[in-house]
């Protein structure tokens, strides 16, 4: 590999410009039942709403201008399609979002807000992924994976950086794990600017396909997800899972009521809002908390978008 | 009246080792629908999860250490009853708080876990105020008004101190009036460290006693209190209506739906948990918006705590 504490360091440059520098925030409350020191990165008040706008926006910097012209494609129903349109407008090129065509009313307004050109197609992996091919084709646009994509896993690894300025001493780094690109990046991050860091996956047990994929030593798939952190629901990707291999301390899995648990205690705790993803790694350190015990944990917040009328409590 | 600038300053200097300085936040979103620039200082993420911790600790510390020893009393279902549990607890002092037996079970056990002793009475204002009467007569304890009181409202003034101090050229503070100690204290605060800052008032439509009280120069009740707005359900006080008579701009009242939206558009923009009475200034900015165009306003945002199984949308 590379010298990617170099290229680590050119990505968070990069970006600086068109993302917030997001706050870290702790609660004495939470300190006390967990045992540890936790610093909270907000990446809940990140541009768009979500830690995705990094990677995004590091992915379309890093295409020449000539292809920065022709735009870019992604196939999203989440977050990733508001950071690619988010991203794209800011550079003043085009973004072609593929979207389920039963994805909820208020995401494809959030799209439209942050000015992607939105495409629906039938609700299947197959039919996003023709349809994304189709424009790279028409229009020669990039097509930027919504975590498998080594400079979206570089941007992502840039909240990591920060935090670790902030608190160089932390012992973890957690985050939570669906496709990857957080967790891969936040590892690398740990590894080359962190003080001995190790960094944690945080995984519902209802979508455990990193924590099999670990075990087993090749990608395992979900046979189903059914779990309200719905940013987690999609599969680990293969460049991901190599940085896991390699960086990752552990990924621990939490069910679906410690997640919610978690969730509602960062609510009304810190007072602020986060995703069900986010909640994620709050409920792994919970539930072995021994192991942490008296320990500095980095937790990245990973979103804030929520749909309010649709809350698990 | 005596010398209030050099009074503020010493109250802020007083509670500053018991209470957070709370970040100041703004949304570029809410700027460009408001087209204004709004700074909302952050009391939600203030001790006990509201401003009224500041009016609670600086009563209590002006106490004398002998009566400090014979305990404090206030009678509320509120912020009020935390931030007195709290604010006590932090001295080493009792704190006795009658609350009507019907106050939902989640602010009882937050008064609990502040150390705060429940003294419960049959729901009516006349019950609420003979248990602490008694209480005062029998153990000696100092009442402490939630708000028309003169210590309260300097205490709750330092917020806006804090305000101006990062902002020093806001050219409004808003703030909502239930009982009006906020109102009131932040507005001395305004007139002694603005720049010729002016204060106003958010008040619900349901609840409009002060609006009304400014119109005939007496204070006027409220019939019924029919608001989401449930911190500002109370009546204005005699010593905060002199203070707001002489000292507020204007009093702008809104309706339930306005409270609502601007409540909603501040979870979903900024990411963060405010109470429906947070939302009143917001509303209120954006029901006049002609009339603040361009202008710097600070808002206060009152408080975070609230019960997440009953959200208004």
């Amino acid at each position: 590999m590379g010298d990617y504490k170099k290229i680590l360091l050119e990505t968070h440059e990069r970006i600086k410009p068109y993302v917030h520098r997001t706050p870290v925030m702790s609660s004495t409350a939470i300190n006390n039942k967990v045992g540890a020191e936790i610093y909270f990165k907000c990446e809940n008040f990140q541009k768009m709403g979500a830690f995705k706008m990094r990677g995004a926006t590091n992915a379309i910097l890093n295409l020449s201008k000539e292809d920065q012209q022709k735009g870019v494609v992604t196939h999203s129903s989440g977050n990733m399609a508001q950071a690619v349109s988010l991203g794209a407008k800011s550079l003043g090129i085009e973004a072609h979002i593929v979207m389920p065509s039963n994805a909820p009313q208020v995401k494809k307004d959030a799209v439209r807000g942050y000015g992607g050109r939105i495409q629906e197609v039938t609700p299947t992996i197959e039919a996003r992924q023709a349809a994304a091919d189709k424009i790279v084709l028409e229009k020669g646009s990039t097509f930027i994976h919504p975590s498998n994509n080594l400079d979206v896993i570089l941007g992502q690894g840039t909240a990591a950086i920060e935090l670790l300025e902030d608190h160089p001493d932390l012992n973890f780094i957690c985050t939570p794990v669906g496709g990857g690109g957080l967790l891969a990046g936040s590892a690398l991050a740990a590894f080359h600017f962190g003080n001995n860091c190790k960094t944690i996956g945080g995984e519902p047990m209802e979508a455990d396909d990193a924590w099999r994929s670990l075990q087993s030593g090749k990608i395992e798939k979900n046979e189903t997800a059914n779990t309200v952190a719905d940013g987690l629901r999609t599969h680990l990707g293969d460049i991901n899972f190599l940085i896991i291999q390699r960086y990752v301390e552990e990924i621990i899995r939490v069910e679906e009521n410690e997640i919610i648990a978690a969730m509602r205690l960062i609510w009304e705790r810190m007072k602020i809002i986060i995703e069900p993803s986010c909640a994620v790694p709050l409920a792994a350190i919970i539930k072995d908390k021994e192991k942490f015990a008296g320990a500095q944990i980095g937790i990245i917040l990973s979103g804030g978008n929520v749909d309010l009328s649709k809350l698990p409590f």
